[in-house]
């Protein structure tokens, strides 16, 4: 299969970048074809504007969504933006590899999503959730937090971290109509030694063997809304 | 009181540029000095990265939480940061005024929270919620979205707006220890008419001369856990 590795971490020796580095070995190894977004080293500009749109729809009022559909129509969306779609196109399974900033991820992969997921190419109109554009992909997040997991629980301090993560699994790459599966997490990277990170890595390269027996994350499908989404009976 | 209003949009005459020109002029009229960071216009750049400090504690690995306590006890942020800070540590009232791109905020909104909200005077150690450094401040959000209110409830298709909103309002404001107000929404904003654009601006007003008696958003208390953040027993 095809993957992309969508990777945000601004130190070449961080433990996210021996994750990255970790994946894409392996990956390779199973006779998968890798290709790598590392976000900082490509100096990716995570800011959506006006500057995307080589032509405009509207050229007197930016309305975002409307110029990707028309700019994607015209073949002139901005060349970053372009190869990275072509990746995701091409890509079997996505891993997002950062580490939670504000329970989310840092601004220059959320970037990534504003720029990337092209209205009317992954999303638009009733293309959501299992009838997304990305409809066939998985989708995973390999992450580093800083929390232990009893306080990233149901009634942890800081509750389930997949409800923190809801905006991205369920809102973003559920949306799109990707099958998510359960993100890999390595909880208090900061603050552990060397021996527990390399436990960490070997857990993730685990990971990364079985990831085809792993349940997928479970959401809403259209077909229990009406027309105007309105929920049908159960 | 000081409001700072923190907005983020591409386009002058959006909606979202409305609200926030109208809660300039409301909070002023009320007798309050704001103060707006017009994201876009002021080119922010939303990339948390080395350039962000001026001395380093660990000059050959980036640990960025570490180098903004030292580079904040140094005086050594960027200016850019810096400028931010001072902004928020001088509000009473922080909103955050955008529209929502994949259930969250813009990336160049989310780099605000990530470069901005400092380790060491925002959070740190032991400071979070009710004891987070911005304890005492409040914060709400202004935003628009292109769902219909029924379709972000319980239930609806894409669950609670709330619930998705969750690693702003409980995992960075609360967390960071403002007290948080309800969101105001603007829904379906890209579909509706200026009349009807009008009436929601005229709520907004509302909201905003309603302030103080709102209840906020209530979250987790430091003293419902133990020293190891363990829940006690309620």
């Amino acid at each position: 299969m095809n993957v992309l590795i969508v990777h945000a971490h601004h130190e070449p020796q961080s433990f996210n970048a021996a994750m990255k580095d970790l994946a894409v070995a392996e990956l390779r190894s199973q006779g998968h074809a890798v290709e790598v977004s590392d976000l900082y080293a490509m100096h990716w500009n995570p800011v959506a504007s006006a500057a995307d749109f080589g032509v405009r729809q509207q050229p007197d009022y930016l309305v975002y969504a409307l110029e990707q559909r028309h700019n994607q129509q015209q073949q002139a969306l901005a060349a970053d933006i372009r190869d990275e779609l072509d990746k995701l196109l091409r890509a079997d399974l996505v891993i997002f590899n950062f580490p939670v900033y504000w329970f989310s991820m840092p601004a220059i992969m959320k970037g990534w999503l504003d720029r990337v997921l092209v209205s009317g190419v992954c999303y638009g109109g009733k293309r959501f959730y299992d009838q997304g554009g990305l409809a066939g992909k998985r989708a995973m997040l390999a992450i580093s937090i800083g929390g232990r997991p009893h306080m990233l629980v149901e009634g942890g301090v800081h509750g389930e971290l997949n409800d923190m993560l809801r905006p991205i699994l369920r809102g973003t790459l559920a949306y799109t109509g990707m099958t998510v599966l359960p993100p890999f997490v390595a909880h208090h990277v900061p603050y552990i030694t060397h021996e527990a990170r390399v436990e960490l890595l070997e857990q993730y390269r685990q990971r990364l063997r079985t990831l085809d027996s792993l349940p997928p994350l479970q959401f809403v499908r259209l077909d229990q809304f009406d027309a105007q989404l309105h929920p049908l009976p159960a």
